[in-house]
């Protein structure tokens, strides 16, 4: 399923072979949180813009329009009419982080829906039933994300409890995917490790779940609150006991740097809202650095985003022209620059693999890292 | 520049060719108010759904980013990234519907910003010149448009003052179509035909304006109160006085039926913000209907919008995936369903023409008025 094709120190080149298609990795998936990319992008744009993979959020279509719904559908690829891979995450973080009202016990967790104040029980063999009506190409366990700066005792405690969460996860989706009416009956399953930023605790929690032999490992719980440097720490403190025949996710994460320096240190797959939530705000990426479209100096410009960008939008449309569409606040704006940042980090990584390819992997990175995360 | 190809009854079969590209008549043009299409439709999109004709608002643009930026970027075909024919209006209407504090004077009309309360004036030199900047291929002249159930006497003074308004646009634009730098020095003048809903006023008025030998003719004043019996009652009166070598636009107008009935009283040309704005609220048109995907009942339908529909939106997505991009609060689902709803205004006329081509459209509009408007 997962061929590693070339290594460059500790990056690698590969790809993933799904049942939904193959992903060259490293890739960025797309987040489709609610089965739709936020600023009107859809899954047809989605094509153009080289996505890979689309990323769905399990809590917000459970809640929204249904598990059930989108199961008698068809499930997520045919609902959101995307014949690609979709990865959809577990819930676990979105309980965590946007649901008031929780309570953990050993067999799950007890929330208010955000929306409606509904009651809801999530356990691991609940996110693995509603990924299962999802129908997606990859599951993500059911974790609890702990929060940065986290207590020791409690993390540990956390971890130990995700642990026992995993078994029951990996249990459910093999019965789940043995069903006669199950969508996927190859749907995979990645483990997420977590552990705050304590690396004992990360690396005995890493060994703990690679002994369940998943499809992937994700790290988990990262970029929630600590700064990049805690973070590659964490990253090149696990890496080690990740095993080399599997793609490794790190979620959530993050600027074009950080895919950089990720990559380096042996990351395959990442995700993050920071395309498109950005792209909303005006703010547009570059090999360059990040622009702010609403800056007054564009007011006339008549240069594209990026003069070097093969996107729809720079092909047609002058940062003078995107700026008045914000000021304006013509939805067309977020459309044009979602469109534009998301093609940005799909083409980004492209050139990663590419450089992987052709061994020029650290001279790519040593060429970008001074100005891609900047502000011009 | 104006062609008829065939009549059936008063109906008109016609082309108007302009600097910018020949208009097939009847034709809808499709509503781009700040220079956007609301809904996140773009002009690239536009292609795609059949759009002969974008039309932009001078009193939004003259407001935000201003006509001098827009001349600046170019015109507004350049910056909007349009190659197709333009109609700007004369700002007249919004003056009188959206701004406040507004006074009447024989010179113009002062008034404020309705977005940050400026104190403007505009009269029809200054239309003229924010409509030349603009560099639209078809400018109307400046008017005061009076909303229904109006007063005689005030409608009576109110037309005498636009008539001499009239003479004043059609002098400056030919003082600026003539100057140097002038970004269209083909631009056309459409004079606009008042006088609320009295007969006598209505013909008097467009005998008068008949009489500059403009480049077209609107009616205006009409859907600002009145009920369609009216309007359609004001078009009869005074279609025989228009001029039948030179296109005719109902300003304003309307819904599909709205549409047919006035083709069969001799009308060309049509505006509306009917199909974007439903759009945007889920309300869409088919030949049998207009639908509410909000509807409970969509919410496991498989099927597309219309199953006899070309639309980008109904080649891809279901009802019910629409229905949940609109309980999710996604923007998706307004540029799916705007895309749809312009395409179908556009499809429409397209279906108009072929069928006065062949001299049926009588029987197109027997087979669709009974259904046309009505929800299902």
């Amino acid at each position: 399923m997962f061929k590693l094709i070339k290594n460059e120190g500790k990056a690698r080149r590969a790809q993933l072979t799904t049942v939904h298609g193959v992903v060259q990795t490293p890739a960025f998936m797309n987040v489709g949180t609610c089965a739709a990319i936020k600023g009107a992008v859809s899954s047809q744009d989605l094509k153009e813009l080289k996505c890979q993979v689309e990323l769905c959020n399990t809590y917000h279509l459970h809640l929204r329009p249904g598990d059930d719904v989108v199961r008698d559908m068809g499930g997520l690829r045919k609902f959101m009419c995307w014949d690609g891979p979709v990865l959809t995450d577990s819930g676990g973080f979105q309980v965590f982080s946007l649901a008031p009202l929780r309570k953990i016990t050993e067999e799950g967790v007890y929330f208010s829906s955000h929306i409606d104040g509904t009651r809801i029980f999530m356990g691991p063999e609940e996110s693995m039933r509603i990924q299962s009506n999802l129908g997606s190409t990859i599951a993500m366990a059911f974790d609890e994300c702990v929060a940065n700066p986290a207590e020791y005792e409690y993390t540990k405690l956390s971890c130990a409890r995700t642990l026992r969460w995993l078994y029951r996860c990996k249990d459910e989706m093999e019965r789940l995917n043995g069903l006669e009416n199950t969508i996927n009956s190859h749907q995979m399953l990645f483990g997420i490790n977590q552990g705050a930023t304590f690396e004992d605790l990360r690396i005995q929690n890493m060994q703990q779940i690679v002994e369940l032999g998943l499809d992937g490992y994700a790290i988990g719980g990262l970029a929630v609150g600590e700064c990049a440097t805690e973070m590659y720490r964490i990253i090149d403190s696990v890496e080690p006991f990740m095993p080399a025949d599997k793609p490794r996710y790190l979620m959530g994460v993050g600027t074009p740097l950080n895919l950089l320096e990720s990559v380096e240190r042996g990351v395959d797959i990442f995700d993050c809202v920071m395309p498109s939530r950005n792209g909303r705000h005006g703010h547009v990426f570059t090999i360059s650095g990040k622009r702010n479209l609403i800056n007054a100096k564009y007011q006339r410009d008549p240069a594209p985003i990026d003069e070097q960008c093969s996107c729809p939008t720079c092909q047609n449309y002058s940062r003078a022209y995107l700026r008045h569409l914000f000021k304006a606040e013509e939805m067309l704006a977020m459309r044009l620059c979602v469109i534009h940042n998301l093609y940005f980090y799909n083409r980004l990584m492209e050139t990663i693999r590419a450089s992987l390819d052709e061994g020029t992997f650290g001279q790519l990175k040593k060429r970008l890292e001074q100005t891609i995360d900047m502000r011009i």
